[in-house]
């Protein structure tokens, strides 16, 4: 009897282990987990900040700065501190200048010399750190936009009630434009920011003339925004040209400041075209823009006279039935200035291709399955290129040179996990910052010409003493039963094989994004291991549509978002449903933006598969989207009308069956809440019965504070209807 | 053993047996019981549609008219149809007219003639039954705002492009206004509906001269609603003076078609002043306003020469430290043009006293603890005025006479239910429609001069063979300990007092607005019987602050509006606990509009009592609410900084512990979308959780089928989270 009882008594101690080792271990918080929560910097490990001067490392810390590494890639035995903000400020005339608060991002504008440059928010400063003094300032005026400083010339451009001004190195001030406005826009970002577009100042090489564009956006329909902190709510309107309807007009300028004239590149009629990745050539005599009409179905790489602004030549054309999208301006080699590279994905795959300023194409540099990611620079003595692709696994961003003459490709890194480099001033070495599933994140020093790394910093994991789940990444079929998909998965905590737990499908799946790669925990989201600890598995799987697998892979949803994306995602549902852990009635899914489209979608098409869905920022009625993503990949709704109205969730709020909710940013530029709104409306009509909440004062992605209200809000939701 | 199988069947039989008896009765769905449901029409009884030709009253059918009873009171022993529609359209010339398509609307305007007049859309036609033909005649302009149309002089008032035209009786038309616009309006009602106003036209009793109001709004913010139909959603502002803040201004102008001439009425300077109530003297000579300032603390009874638009005389004035509210125009006894009466709620009720034209107060006609609620005419012959009141109990309304001379009152229906009557052209009868716990609808023929009542109509209830609840009305002591408030409860159906339910108070408890009266039901609204039916007690109790009980039980809320409101809400859900078969962890909560504010309130001040609540169109901060209706409650924010603090709920939201939804529509004009934003807002901020849906092209209350999406979803809701 007594030897049965403990028998038991032992049995049930050794069931309760795992709930006992459990106790012991922390759960994380939203505050800890989110980018905006109370707690979130606390659970973030030590980083090295560094810079490079020249060839050589520097360490940035907020208080001092040393270097790291000599010119010859030689860690320094003993890294002496070269100097600290109280060095800085004591040379520096606090009042005039203002104060440098952080050292952290320092840059060493001159190889040779030991200057460093600050930022105080009034002035540019340089101090150099043997002489102790201030070398050079360059005061900033208010409301200068991205790329309005020329270093080269002194030269600074900025906008002051949406007219254009200069600020030339004598001092003197010369105004641009004079019918700036909301409307007339001067030396902003065009095109709402497609095409790899985010600025609209571009200084020439020397800072001699300052291309600008410019917008006219009279034309375009404002969609009334509103504004709910005032007192009275007031509106904030937005231009916000409509897929198929009248759009802006760009031009752009030139303007000479040694006279103060401004040319206008002779584009001819500037009605439905895009003025894309605007370049200068090394001898600052021609502007290159890529050219796209409306249709999307060409670019031209056009060279302009910088002088005249008249229109010199096409240097190269491309077509495709689909679409082209130039992301990435021309880039010289820099030890031949009748050279340029240019990125294209005419053979199926994003690479570099060798030009001759004449327009004569000289080789494709990089070929092969794989994506070109970025090119980070050059070495100017071996002349090579130093560029990033996913050529050793889709799911992995290493940094690699070619040797322009021989082609010659050679891996700079350690070919794992996903990495992000600086180049040093001549190209020969890397300061690489990577992540790998067991890598939270390592500093190397890396050589451009021969195998070597050195390890700068190593961060270990966070998360000791958390409950922290498994991830897990693999590849299944797409629908077309032969194109692999990466997907991760994270488990629940405390995992156990035998039981069946919930599963929430986290989805993108759209254009110029992915979810999976072989960073930290295969990119899983902080939300995620919160799910993973309520006992939910995660799965995420980058359908055909998204990014970095070639134009096939994201162009075969062309005129029809979301047919092909679903049903990959369906192929992940599948997957998910053979898993004998995994609770096949208790589906939910989860996404935002086109992640929201996709949530939405998903629901209302396949009204039995997900019992709970939460939809952030939904795309619902392509037609009420932008003009230029939209036609790219929609064409305009009078040349594709069944695919417009076959992927107008609008026609589909009728199916609604399970919980969905949907969450936008009131004051969401991008995505307008016309969308959401006409989705409650079209349910409602129908009788069907989706969830809402907004958050006013948020844009497009929630910000802040209220990313941890945002995901308590998520989570909640399935926790009452998932569970 | 065979007794004892025998005896547990049996005993599970009639356990069983009100379930199998319940499965024989009908459920409501929701489509049954709500206005706009797609069964509605199908479940209301028929109603008996009356008018009255001088004191002769006739049933009006769709395609025929029969008289009922004789001028003598007498029923017609065997009704003759007197014309049909095809008659009245066999005589009508239809193509230049319009067609008569229903004779519902027919009214007979001259006692001693057999003429029926008409609306066709186009025109307004008299149909004479005897000689079979159209004797008349009045061409409808599009355009015309309410009291635009006098028939005495044949003049016809509208407006187009929001200016004032008069079609005068001869077909010529008159621009009166030529500067009106959505700032500047004419012939509106203004003051935002408030003081009893409804319209802005007012034709003298001969139809001789035109009343008019015209109202300025350029200085009157403009709050930024959108319209989300369009393919682009557009800007709809409405001009919205929140309390505090600048409001309109209001001219009275005085039009004579004869002379075209217009004067407007000498007030003086119009800034922050109402003008309430016009009324035209019998002899058309004067026109009569009741003004009122901004602070609303003071009426005055102003005569005006219609002539010269002089002040001539201000005849009566009322100050009170907390409110004055005239809200209904002076009425001339019609057989004493220089006597009228006069309304007011001076003694504590709203009563009737008789003036003379130089201002004499000559008598109170009616005195006493209840309110008189509707002056519906003359018994000239008796010298009497015909009105209802709620005398007899606080939530009874019937009718009574007051001779003038002798104050005695007299009570003319059956003394039980809510009263709805039509009084004859003499005033010696009524048709009146009356509803009582027990009774749908009855319609009888009363006398306003001696006791008699022939019953004409008796709609049984419209829901047999449902499962109807149990309805029950009583009283409570208020959180005064002395004042009656009097409550209806709804029974769960198969109700058994032996079980626990969750309990949902539906409130609203704000002034001009009761919910609870001795009609059918006790005024239970559908969706209290669709929740009854779903297992839910139904608990409605009007508090201090709501309509028909005096002045003090309203305005004792003044300057902090929702405390005493929410003490006396707590005292229902004291007894409410009190009762065995409350289940006092499941109580709910559910209002609209002010009964979202209430609701809101309760949720965040009392967040331990109700665990969900529903929350329709809250005002969350009476600071963002209009200025009439604001100030009235709640004086300015500046002059009542104290009272906006205390009653603003974006202070309390952090409070929220239960589930509260907030309903609204988006388009809402009356209570700007502006609240629910803010406390959504302020919610996130504080990091509590409100649920939250939006009804696109909806406004304050939501029209035809969305009620039944809106009462599915407050439905569900409380399903989730109560049952």
């Amino acid at each position: 009897m007594f030897t049965k009882y403990l028998k038991r008594a032992l049995l049930i101690a050794l069931a309760l282990l795992p709930t006992l080792m459990t106790a012991q271990l922390k759960q994380f918080t939203l505050d800890d987990l989110m980018w905006g929560g109370s707690n979130y910097w606390n659970l973030q490990p030590k980083n090295l900040y560094t810079a490079w001067w020249g060839d050589n490392l520097m360490q940035l810390e907020v208080e001092e700065v040393k270097q790291l590494a000599n010119a010859k890639g030689k860690l320094l035995k003993e890294p002496a501190v070269l100097f600290t903000d109280d060095d800085v400020n004591a040379a520096l005339d606090v009042e005039k200048y203002g104060k440098v608060r952080n050292l952290l991002n320092a840059n060493f504008p001159v190889a040779g010399e030991t200057v460093a440059e600050f930022n105080t928010g009034k002035y540019l400063v340089r101090y150099d750190w043997t002489k102790k003094q201030i070398v050079w300032t360059l005061a900033l005026p208010a409301g200068i936009p991205e790329g309005g400083v020329a270093r080269a010339s002194k030269c600074v451009a900025y906008l002051k009630d949406w007219n254009l001004f200069v600020q030339k190195a004598d001092g003197t001030v010369s105004q641009i434009s004079t019918d700036g406005s909301r409307e007339m826009q001067y030396g902003l970002s065009v095109h709402r920011d497609e095409f790899g577009i985010h600025n609209g100042l571009f200084w020439s090489p020397k800072g001699n003339l300052l291309a600008f564009y410019k917008m006219d956006q009279t034309m375009v329909t404002d969609f009334p925004l509103v504004d709910n902190s005032p007192r009275v709510a007031t509106l904030a309107p937005e231009k916000y040209p409509m897929a198929g309807m009248t759009s802006h007009k760009v031009w752009v300028g030139v303007y000479n400041p040694a006279t103060d004239k401004t040319v206008y590149l002779q584009t001819g009629d500037n009605t439905d075209r895009y003025f894309t990745n605007v370049a200068w050539s090394p001898d600052e005599q021609t502007v290159y823009v890529i050219e796209v009409p409306r249709s999307q179905d060409k670019s031209e790489l056009v060279a302009y006279d910088a002088t005249t602004g008249a229109r010199k030549q096409v240097l190269y054309t491309e077509i495709n039935d689909r679409y082209v999208e130039p992301m990435t301006p021309i880039q010289f080699l820099p030890w031949d200035d009748t050279k340029f590279i240019y990125q294209s994905r005419r053979d199926g795959y994003n690479h570099l291709y060798l030009f001759d300023t004449t327009g004569k194409e000289l080789a494709q540099l990089t070929k092969g399955n794989f994506e070109v990611i970025d090119v980070l620079g050059f070495n100017e003595k071996a002349k090579s290129i130093i560029y990033k692709s996913n050529e050793a696994l889709p799911i992995r961003h290493n940094y690699y040179s070619v040797d322009v003459k021989t082609l010659k490709r050679t891996l700079l890194d350690n070919g794992k996990g996903v990495h992000s480099a600086r180049l040093s001033a001549s190209g020969a070495y890397l300061c690489d910052t990577w992540r790998a599933p067991g890598v939270y994140r390592q500093v190397d020093l890396l050589s451009t010409t021969k195998p070597s790394a050195i390890t700068l910093h190593e961060a270990g994991t966070p998360w000791a003493g958390y409950n922290v789940p498994e991830f897990s990444c693999g590849t299944i079929k797409a629908a077309d039963d032969s194109t692999d998909l990466y997907f991760r998965m994270v488990k629940p905590v405390n995992f156990d094989p035998a039981k069946k737990y919930p599963a929430v499908v986290y989805v993108y799946g759209g254009p110029h994004a992915h979810n999976v790669d072989e960073s930290w925990n295969y990119a899983a989201r902080p939300w995620e291991i919160y799910m993973a600890q309520k006992g939910y598995l995660i799965f995420v799987v980058d359908n055909r549509g998204s990014q970095y697998r070639g134009f096939e892979f994201e162009s075969c949803t062309h005129r029809r978002l979301g047919v092909v994306e679903m049903e990959d995602q369906l192929k992940g549902v599948e997957y998910l449903k053979s898993l004998p852990y995994v609770d096949a009635d208790r589906l939910g899914v989860h996404g935002w933006s086109f992640g929201g489209f996709m949530t939405t979608n998903l629901m209302c098409s396949y009204p039995d598969m997900f019992k709970v869905g939460v939809a952030g920022g939904p795309v619902i009625d392509w037609k009420l989207y932008e003009v230029m993503y939209g036609e790219r990949y929609m064409d305009t709704p009078q040349e594709n009308p069944e695919g417009y109205e076959g992927s107008n969730l609008l026609n589909k709020a009728k199916n609604l069956k399970g919980r969905l909710q949907i969450i936008v940013g009131y004051n969401d530029p991008t995505c307008i809440l016309q969308h959401s709104l006409s989705f409650l409306r079209a349910a409602a009509d129908a009788g069907t019965q989706p969830d809402y909440f907004v958050y006013s004062g948020q844009g497009h992605n929630m910000m802040g504070k209220d990313m941890v209200h945002l995901h308590e809000r998520i989570t909640r939701y399935f926790e009452d209807y998932l569970k």
